[in-house]
């Protein structure tokens, strides 16, 4: 086990850490896509937060496109929904990926949580109906929770 | 000092790296608890967000339960706090335990600023008269800056 | 090049690792500071979230500083921004020093990342006229793709 563990720092020549580096950077790729996603959403639906964004448009326009619009709040809400989901995967996947676990259950978790995430952004932007975002939310939330689980088996040091 | 630092590098090995990840599975644990808070309140005070969450309490029900609440809200702020404060955590955390500290100033680091965040989401929720949650929130805070001044005094590298 | 990749793995003893610890610890501490920057904001413009948090300024003031300000929402907004982009410059940086790059190359990815968000924070909360805040913000998202493609390029394993 100790042996094990102990090759698992190599880090970026071990395999499981290689697959963690690569699904965590795809699932982190595809939070940062939410910003310009919303961007979209406020120049096609003319809705800024900043009235230096809007100063372009003239001064009556300006104003008028200061405002909230149902389709920038919820690409807002998917992008932070993945903050709160997408980070702490990378937190505790890193410490996973460096607890030295089989590779074949490493690439389970990272494959099941990147895959739920995408579906994730889908039924909560097109939207689909309930509870297609609910279940791909909790595939991710449980994956996480399950490396969280291995995580403090292997290290629990109060 | 050097030697010091090398060892650190065995990682999973390495008593301060199992602290480190101990408590910031428990801190990342905790803030993903906000979600299912979140979710709790949405559903007893009937306050969603999206239309397609109300679909299927009927027509005219699904209209009016498109609203914000104030315990909605407060849950929302909680774990919005969270991700502004626990993932700093974890970020400088994990610089700060690969820098080679002693055991015991790191144990006292990471103790202090799990139990602050734990004590802040009580005192969030409940919620406690202030300075309650400024103080629970400012312990954390400085934690966070005690360790990112360890982190710059031996990495410094512009 | 497995050579150049197994030294990367001392670490703290390693230099773009201390490049990386650097700049990581600036740009997270710039994103906590937007918390005493809100504060300061919502103390002054007498704006607040929490009832409990306007207790102590009378009953009839207490509802009355339950607002919300523009200046505060500025500098919400602008936290926000950077947990949206620092966070991944945190995760995807981490896993690209870990990749083994030249040290030149990584200097340049940092420097301008961390230089970009400073630049950025002035332009969000100054404001400075568009488009000084959407390019100081592309270009900090445009270094973190450049570093996940090296990362994705190094490390493959789906």
């Amino acid at each position: 086990r100790r042996g094990e563990m102990a090759k698992s720092t190599q880090l970026i020549n071990n395999e499981v850490f290689q697959a963690f580096a690569t699904y965590a950077a795809i699932v982190l790729l595809k939070m940062m896509l939410m910003s310009p996603i919303t961007t979209y959403f406020r120049v096609t639906r003319k809705a800024f937060a900043n009235p230096e964004d809007t100063a372009s448009f003239g001064k009556e326009n300006a104003k008028k496109y200061l405002r909230s619009d149902p389709d920038v709040e919820r690409a807002r809400r998917g992008h932070l929904n993945d903050l709160e989901n997408i980070i702490p995967f990378f937190g505790i996947g890193l410490l996973y990926a460096l607890s030295g676990p089989e590779l074949s259950w490493a690439l389970l978790h990272f494959r099941l949580f990147a895959g739920a995430r995408i579906l994730h952004t889908f039924a909560y932007l097109i939207p689909l109906p309930q509870p297609s975002r609910g279940l791909t939310w909790a595939t991710g939330y449980i994956v996480t929770f399950s490396m969280a689980y291995n995580v403090l088996k292997t290290v629990w040091h109060l």
